[in-house]
């Protein structure tokens, strides 16, 4: 594709520096691919190196807006330290939290973090949902981070398919998903060994606690069941991450 | 526990300020407890916080050797950026590779990792390992990071208790563990559903490719089978530590 002249009176000339603004920056192919997808997805503005922008062109991917053309430099500055942003980066807004009531509209298993903080994990977490059919991705609105670029990565587009709810309160959320019908088994030590045929028929929300800390009493006491995952080695426990794949994983697996 | 006053006259003097040298800085308390445990770990210097020091005494841990009595700050220099180190690092020697024939005299399945380059993630597979009974991780040599402090982290301790072998020609290590009696499945797309109990009887070594890329040809022509993960759900794939998690419970998950 030829570059094309700088051109002033174009209102969102290609080559024009781009602005800064509200947002975060989003980067990545498949988290972007995803993001532009998503109807309820605001974009202030799209930066791409001239790969990705034949990258999208390939894929048939439409653009809501002229995107800017940069160099790979510029999205290394915009984007955090040592991104892989693969040469797309949108300046976006965290998409609008759903209720508890829209979540219980998708079918399959809840899951929900108590004080999981790290981005990486969370975006990791997400990506496992999006695989293993999970309608939504609860959490305390407190301690978790905001949406970020990283996060976005990580969760390689399921970001923008898995619903994110941000509930102040974790014990009334565990309540309202009890009075929907559903069964809360909280991941930690000391209960059965987790297997998914026992909740045949019934809902389930997942809980899963910090690395380390585990449940807080009061999730662990609002849960219906305590269970672990099948570890015969000799570890005590997974990455919060690797935890919340292989629990999905036996929620969903064929018998 | 007092503070001891500064002894020039001691040959490892608690407060004196630590040398650098060779090797790496190990931090945190799991991945530095099994460091210490490990006979075969060479440990030029342990540096900790005074609150460190009083962890490990209280897990009565033994030190092989007088320790450094630093200032979080100091730590948080010698280790990589945004580390949790917990005050404690200790320099240290990567540990010597195992051969093969080492490995097999565990019990467990192999993992075999072909291009997967992230120090987080192979530590957390290395920690999924040790959680799921694995025998050793075994990784192609030249695209694979040398032990580090965010490896050993990610690893929790796991480091320490399974071996990682690195071999030059992947394609040759599986074909001597399919000598040695073992079946080769690879983790990729086209294949059959992964299910563990169609092993039974059968000791299994499982390949894992890096993401997106997936195996490499001469890889997965390597292998007796190729098979992927039951997934549900509207996502292509996994992150990788979260594959070789759900791959491993597959294979010794109770029936």
């Amino acid at each position: 594709m030829a570059k094309k002249p700088y051109r002033p009176h174009h209102p969102r000339s290609r080559h024009a520096s781009p602005a800064s603004g509200p947002g975060y920056w989003l980067y990545g192919l498949h988290a972007a691919e995803a993001a532009l997808a998503n109807p309820r997805r605001i974009i202030h503005e799209i930066l791409l190196t001239h790969e990705a922008q034949d990258a999208l062109a390939a894929k048939r991917i439409a653009l809501p807006q002229a995107p800017h053309i940069v160099e790979r430099i510029r999205l290394d500055q915009l984007c955090e330290r040592d991104a892989v942003h693969q040469g797309i980066a949108l300046r976006t807004e965290p998409l609008e939290p759903l209720t508890i009531d829209d979540a219980l509209l998708r079918p399959g298993p809840i899951l929900v973090l108590d004080q999981v903080t790290d981005p990486r994990n969370i975006g990791a977490i997400l990506r496992s949902a999006a695989a293993f059919g999970a309608a939504a991705l609860l959490l305390q609105d407190r301690n978790t981070p905001q949406e970020s670029g990283a996060l976005a990565k990580a969760a390689s587009g399921a970001l923008d398919s898995i619903p994110m709810l941000r509930e102040v309160n974790l014990s009334r959320a565990l309540s309202a998903l009890q009075n929907a019908g559903l069964w809360v088994v909280g991941l930690d030590a000391g209960g059965t060994t987790l297997n998914g045929q026992s909740f045949k028929g019934r809902r389930v929300a997942l809980v899963l606690g910090a690395e380390g800390a585990g449940l807080r009493r009061l999730t662990r006491e609002s849960c219906d069941e305590i269970a672990s995952v099948h570890m015969p080695g000799d570890m005590e426990s997974l990455n919060v991450s690797n935890a919340a794949a292989v629990a999905l994983y036996e929620l969903v697996r064929p018998a």
